[in-house]
């Protein structure tokens, strides 16, 4: 039970001591190489952005004969980095096609004015050199991540791309797990492990694989739009998705909007978006040479679906790595929030309660305060309102055992505080929120809220 | 200067040293006798709700022969607490007039049914019975703060009402100074100070007294509403402000809400709005026995203005005073957000930053972080769009000294990083935004994201 009257009392005492994050490398293990997408080669290098001489270059070209079908979502920040600029423009020419990827971390160039655009497309055409081709226009896209208002020291990233030309002795494309490797290695900032993942799926017995990784662990809270959408931007995720699918360019796009929706951007570590957040998919064919295999909404919306959803759980699972990794986080959370109106309420109100901060610190404390989840569910507003005696809240443990209801219909439960305090002290858990309304249901992903987040973000100039 | 590349290093090694937050007490002292109105009596005592033996209900009546104007804002959370269910219809009942109010701390009877509303209403009958009148109506608005969803015990409660009735040898119920801080005394929770607070005014030669009293230190970031608005509802901080002008209810009403937008609503310690939020203002007219010198916004604009605004800088006092000893805070920071389209979208950004994790973990490691503040900024959706280029961030020294310019029309400065440091090193901070866009301004204040904010929140059971 815990005490009618913490008060005072409470804030004097010192009642929870620090507990440093778990040890979150196991998340990173080798892939077997059969798991990875034909036709692309990739390395990750390091060209001297970061002092420490990490990796802070990453390069990934595709190697068909034909451009990739491209697709990408990026931040709805007004201060959007040169490199989203350049990138939609790229993606624009191009009429959504591109044959490389070239990301850099350790400087976002955000907020870098006329400098920080040249920068950009220098990237971007050094990259282009590397093709071979000839091509009128760009075939990059380029990516940053890291400390904003600085300027990139862009020689050294230009000899660093350079260095991957085919007549260069420290040429190091590849495409063995160890390139797919050191790319995603190349995109970490205050990342703890790259995160990397691969899969197969098949659509009508034709089998295809998918291969992807991601960075990021602070300033989390991505809203992410398809290229030139109307209205405001925001976020530093970095995420790409590689497939040797093909997929027509405009329905790429469809499914890879869906996708983010679903998963980038129904995650929070801070609450805070970025300058730079960006999620990029290639499908460049390669696994099979049948024009008529090309997948399309209009065509076949059946295989389109079929594909959709593939990217759509492969790119949770990319999301999910970065919360795992989330700055300080001792506590991976699933919310759900389930029978709302619209799944815009659900939403909603699944990412305020992933914000909120007493949530975030009654999860760090291991505490189950079903009150202040309550307090942050009614706070939102909703396109129909909620009834409170529809309301139930409860804890579903990740072990497959019984779910604790805490709040039912509106009705505080006699919890089990042992049973609640059992559930609560393994790293992963579920919060379900019924509301009882419809039958709309989202789900957001969270961490807690810890001393080693304040530490972290207490000094780093992000 | 900040290094190019903090990354890993920067989270595994230990950089800040947590420090505790600072002591609050000296803004509370005693407060002449003169300064408060007349026509009220009050008193703070122990009723048995807290454990430690601190006061935990207070008890405020206006001695006046007519009742007093009354005048309220609400939390738009959706799970409203029985106080503020109960307050609401009261008001409605009584043509918003009231002769009394009772507060209790240490239990907030939200999310407890029928019984909760039981229990509010007997507060109400309990509280009504001391006034002497046989009113058809209520005459008493309650409001509680403290645990969720656990039911008051509420004999306990009435019991203490009833000490104070006029043949009771315990009545402590007074009008000096002592009266007034033993009320405020009874109102805290997690608060390390009584919130207590009188002036004098005058409107055409004729003097006017206003004294209030609030709490909060956590939970808070209220959206309050008059009565029975449409829409959601939120909110714990509570407070209330009795003055002896007279003011017709509808015009009492109107001030309060302007006030309460520019005062209670913009305020911020974690982002998180509660169940029970309610500001209440009392207006008695015991200064002027003259009939037509009821302030009414109708009859005399003129007067009017001047009371609201008399009101709205002395609730945005009150309210300072909760982020002052905002949960762990450290800093006091005043957003302003200046130049935009609308108020709304000024206030919206301020808003944005004043709840921003990152820019509130760099407040509390002392770093001039703008590309925080410019990533919150740009993260709201507007009425108007943010044009980068005219957008510029600075500090304000509270000193007098000269602003510190940050980033100018959208470019980042060559900041003196040591001054950088000497402005924020200090209690006292303003961070301005200036969009460049219109004539629109906004004013929020926030506290900083400390250790102890995670210590006291990791496991208050609030």
């Amino acid at each position: 039970m815990s005490a009618r009257l913490p008060a005072l009392w409470k804030r004097l005492s010192s009642t929870i001591s620090p507990r440093p994050a778990p040890p979150k490398a196991h998340h990173h293990a080798p892939i077997r190489e059969a798991a990875f997408p034909n036709g692309y080669v990739l390395t990750g290098l390091h060209c001297g952005i970061k002092k420490t001489g990490a990796l802070d270059l990453a390069v990934i070209l595709s190697t068909t004969p034909k451009p990739a079908s491209a697709a990408a979502c990026f931040t709805r920040n007004a201060f959007k980095a040169a490199p989203v600029v350049v990138s939609e423009e790229v993606l624009q020419r191009s009429a959504s096609t591109a044959r490389a990827l070239v990301v850099n971390s350790g400087c976002a160039n955000a907020v870098t004015g006329k400098q920080g655009m040249e920068d950009a497309w220098a990237m971007v055409r050094a990259t282009d050199a590397l093709l071979g081709h000839s091509a009128k226009e760009s075939e990059t896209l380029v990516m940053s991540t890291g400390v904003i208002g600085q300027t990139l020291p862009i020689c050294k990233v230009l000899a660093g791309i350079e260095s991957q030309s085919s007549d260069s002795q420290t040429k190091s494309l590849g495409s063995d797990f160890t390139a797919w490797e050191r790319a995603a290695k190349a995109f970490m900032t205050t990342d703890t492990f790259p995160k990397l993942r691969a899969r197969t799926f098949s659509i009508d017995g034709r089998e295809y694989k998918m291969a992807g990784m991601d960075k990021g662990a602070g300033m989390i809270h991505p809203d992410m739009g398809p290229p030139r959408m109307a209205g405001q931007l925001h976020a530093t995720l970095l995420g790409c998705i590689m497939t040797d699918a093909a997929v027509s360019p405009r329905s790429l796009q469809s499914a890879l909007t869906y996708a983010v929706d679903r998963s980038f951007n129904s995650i929070s570590v801070d609450g805070d978006m970025s300058t730079n957040d960006t999620i990029v998919v290639l499908a460049n064919g390669s696994a099979a040479s049948d024009p008529a295999a090309e997948i399309d909404e209009e065509r076949d919306p059946r295989t389109y679906q079929i594909f959709r959803d593939e990217l759509t759980t492969f790119a949770a699972d990319l999301a999910q790595l970065v919360v795992r990794d989330g700055e300080g986080a001792t506590k991976f959370v699933t919310v759900s929030v389930n029978g709302a109106a619209t799944y815009e309420d659900a939403h909603r109100i699944a990412s305020r309660i992933s914000t909120s901060a007493l949530v975030k610190t009654a999860l760090y404390g291991q505490d189950a305060n079903w009150g202040r989840i309550l307090a942050a569910t009614g706070s939102v507003p909703l396109s129909v309102p909620i009834d409170p005696t529809r309301v139930s809240v409860s804890f579903i443990p990740t072990d497959g055992s019984p779910a604790l209801p805490l709040l039912v219909n509106g009705e505080p439960e006699t919890v089990d505080e042992a049973r609640a305090k059992e559930i609560i002290s393994v790293e992963d858990l579920e919060i379900e929120v019924q509301l009882g309304i419809g039958s709309e249901n989202a789900k957001y992903w969270t961490c807690d809220f810890s001393y080693e987040y304040v530490r972290i973000n207490g000094d780093y100039r992000s």
